[in-house]
């Protein structure tokens, strides 16, 4: 294998290590709802406000808002980590 | 603008837009949750049962699981639609 292909391969996976390690947290409702994903994109703690529960519509809005905001953040940092490390800016 | 460049531009825009019009749901504890996403990964419909509204550690559980399970479920899809569109074999 050529040594440019073998060089992006160690820093592809020390990308995944690093956005591994990395945390998001987002919180939707004023806070009545709390979601973190690692920089990876898997959701790691979600905690839910008691209050939520005696108003499944608001529940089911305030997630979906919560989730969407979460992979967004997520989305771009790791295009960041990757421009960065890929063009050596780092 | 190289001609190549423009054609995978355009490629990328058509797999954009195929991506937004397709949906994938995913069923987490028989059902008790429901949890729909396009091929983009924006997520358009949660349905929980109200079963879940009175315990609410396994709502967070499933919920967490659900979310898990779909956003690799569009990872995958986005690849595999990637590969087969810039590989030709579509």
């Amino acid at each position: 294998m050529g040594k440019l292909l073998e060089g992006m391969q160690e820093n592809a996976a020390k990308l995944q290590e690093e956005l591994a390690s990395k945390t998001f947290s987002v919180k939707s409702g004023g806070g009545l709802i709390e979601l973190t994903l690692n920089g990876n994109g898997e959701v790691i703690d979600l905690n839910i406000d008691d209050e939520l529960l005696s108003d499944k519509d608001s529940l089911q809005i305030l997630l979906i808002g919560a989730i969407n905001d979460a992979n967004k953040m997520v989305q771009q940092n790791q295009q960041n980590s990757a421009l960065s490390m890929f063009g050596g800016l780092k």
